[in-house]
């Protein structure tokens, strides 16, 4: 794994690369996209059947086959062996838990004048949650889209999620049971996103669309938002480490490492005050690389997208750190919670020793979509704020308006709009 | 103004183009506009001279040029007569302590384990403001953008607005002055937003972009969504007014002008179970429609775009105007608060006899930047959130560790990502 210094001659220029890691190119599928979409708004479930039969390896015949049962999610639940039905329903309970404490309330409050201010929070109609299929088919995946929504309180959650060969993960349907999803389709790709963006004669029109997915769902998310609201556009994972000599090296590699397994493209840093922590580091990533059942993605992945940076000292770490605004940040120090404040740009931080990212992924609470790419600096966590939205409330009393008439009426008429300043003064009159 | 009654055979028809009011239709704008941001992208300031020079009357010869000073913002300001500064002053105040109210707080909460979760919520470094010039040049804009920013404690604020032959509005002028603007351009369209996405030699690049524009200005932003975060996609303004007897006709038909007179395109609604007073509204709006200074945008508005729908009851005008989603919602009875709670979506609410929708727009407090086109079913009006970020935190100690390790080893596992595994695994062996 590459050691930079940033004392290094030419450091400014290699972190620069760091910075500058996300390059999601949509133009050159963009046309693709496009059109998929288009045959979807015109010819609806034809399309998607379609498209299912050339991309999917099964070939539905009529849209009632594009469904999954309830039976189906069922039993996918009760065929889980007993731990891992226990594991996935403590993680329902803790990310529950936690994005309840997230939900926005109703608040009023009144003026000086007695006028009534404030905001309502409402839920949207209709949520679609976008699953992956194939080997990145994971029921975490399907937890964390869906429970923000539940807790939200939307009144329909649709679900899709590729069939590739027909068959939907079993721990996917799994996860479903669990959240008790009802409606949910074997459609996978641009052709689910457009689906949930425009309706087709079975699949409902949604409010919002989340969820991971490869560059052609990120591209279709982009190209319907606006005709609904999306989460966020995500890259490949990535994660950040700031430790020095009280972390232990081999716990911080495999970290590093549990990044690095995810995609070719995931990247891993580590940046350290301590030149040797960040050698010995170094050797371990090299040690558990050569026993990872996903070797070959993790060491791409490392090679090429990751490094090791010798800072000079903490705050360095930190300012850095702030520049990359990584995805999952760690701060394995004895004295983690000093540095907290000073973070300003990171999707979830993990503080001290026994806080592996991969908790987060699964069960701590908090959500595992998280922005990517940089784009922490403005991005959330997908939320419950991502299934809600606020409706602002005025109710000014006889007294309250006319204290604030004069006011408005010269605002309206030196922007030149009679009738705002008209539907003022009226008032006044009577 | 046309009035519509639900027992109409074809009210569902008229109805239903009323709900698909918005047709944002960008495709043939996005060509242009994906050329300017390239242009912007590589040749930068240059890109920029040059399209103003094209489009806004005037030739800046150097970059410097496009710079407004913090002093022509001053002089503004201080050129204002007494009145309009105290009631721009009234506003800021009033906004300011409205957005404060929905700060988003740090939080942090102990499990059961004694493990530490919350959510740390930090500003965006710059904000970028894109305030429209020429008619549409609104001090109000100005301030219920940039408010959001400062209350969020945004560091750097930057505005980006057109000077058609050279010359800013001076009235959003002095609205910079009053918000402490320190960097502002003379730039329009979708170079501005361009260059605050990518950053030029002048301009720096920010983290999110708000603020309102033409079919230019929105496709731009969108484009740019992911590269920076923006507010939402904003189309024509639009009103819907439930009212029953208890209402004053004159008033209504006012505020139904009062957003007719903003846009041809835009829309007025009013449902009302009175078909006398809906006959009456519409006979006041043909009145006052003579004798509005915008009466030709305000009748096309009315004539096009807009319609009066009489209800069975109250019920229904609630149902039917969640249906809609307005951007801006008046409850006009003597009883407004009891339907409060049925209502789902809608941008902004104004509740009673003495609450017109104007008010909302100067200096009520909450913000007038709102969601259009039916789109209040899943955006929340602009706010502080927008110029805000969250970072999930957690923090596990030795034995909540200990106490979660074994399910998130099982679903690790169960997803196939080894090195996820191992990262708790290691850590309790040692």
């Amino acid at each position: 794994m590459k050691i930079l210094n940033t004392k290094d001659k030419n450091f400014k220029d290699e972190f620069n690369k760091l910075v500058h890691r996300s390059d999601i190119d949509m133009s050159s599928v963009t046309p693709v996209v496009l059109n998929i979409i288009d045959e979807v708004k015109s010819q609806k479930d034809k399309a998607i059947i379609s498209q299912i039969s050339k991309f999917d390896r099964w070939e539905p015949k009529t849209a009632d086959e594009l469904r999954i049962s309830t039976d189906e999610m069922k039993k996918a639940f009760e065929n889980l062996d007993e731990p891992l039905k226990n594991a996935l329903k403590l993680a329902f309970e803790r990310i529950k838990a936690y994005h309840e404490q997230n939900k926005p309330s109703t608040w009023r409050i009144k003026d000086e004048h007695g006028n009534t201010l404030g905001a309502k929070f409402s839920p949207v109609d209709r949520a679609g949650l976008y699953i992956p299929g194939g080997k990145a088919a994971y029921p975490s995946s399907l937890l964390m889209n869906a429970i923000p929504a539940i807790v939200a309180g939307v009144r329909d959650i649709i679900v899709c999620t590729p069939a590739i060969s027909g068959e939907v993960n079993s721990l996917v349907l799994a996860a479903m049971h669990l959240c008790g999803i009802k409606t949910a389709f074997k459609i996978g790709g641009a052709s689910a996103v457009a689906a949930m963006a425009y309706g087709t004669q079975s699949i409902p029109k949604v409010d919002v669309i989340t969820g991971p997915g490869n560059i052609y769902v990120a591209t279709a998310k982009k190209l319907v938002f606006g005709e609904v609201n999306i989460d966020m556009i995500a890259g490949p994972s990535e994660i950040g480490v700031i430790a020095d000599d009280s972390a232990n090296a081999r716990h911080i590699a495999i970290d590093l490492l549990s990044q690095a397994e995810h995609d070719e493209l995931a990247s891993s840093f580590l940046l350290t005050p301590s030149e040797n922590f960040a050698k010995s580091v170094a050797e371990h990533v090299k040690t558990e690389l050569n026993t990872l059942k996903r070797e070959s993605i993790a060491r791409t992945s490392i090679q090429n997208k990751s490094a090791i940076i010798v800072c000079a000292d903490m705050p360095e770490c930190i300012n850095l750190m702030n520049e990359l605004a990584v995805e999952h940040l760690e701060i394995a120090t004895d004295d983690c919670e000093r540095y907290l404040d000073d973070i300003k740009h990171a999707g979830a931080i993990f503080l001290g020793h026994y806080t592996p990212e991969a908790m987060g992924d699964y069960l701590a609470g908090p959500n595992h979509t998280l922005p990517t790419g940089g784009s922490a600096r403005f991005y959330s966590p997908l939320g419950v704020e991502n299934f809600i939205k606020r409706s602002s409330i005025i109710g000014l009393n006889k007294s309250g308006f006319h204290a604030l008439s004069s006011a408005c009426i010269a605002l309206a008429n030196a922007e030149g709009l009679g009738a705002h300043a008209r539907s003022v003064s009226a008032r006044l009159d009577e």
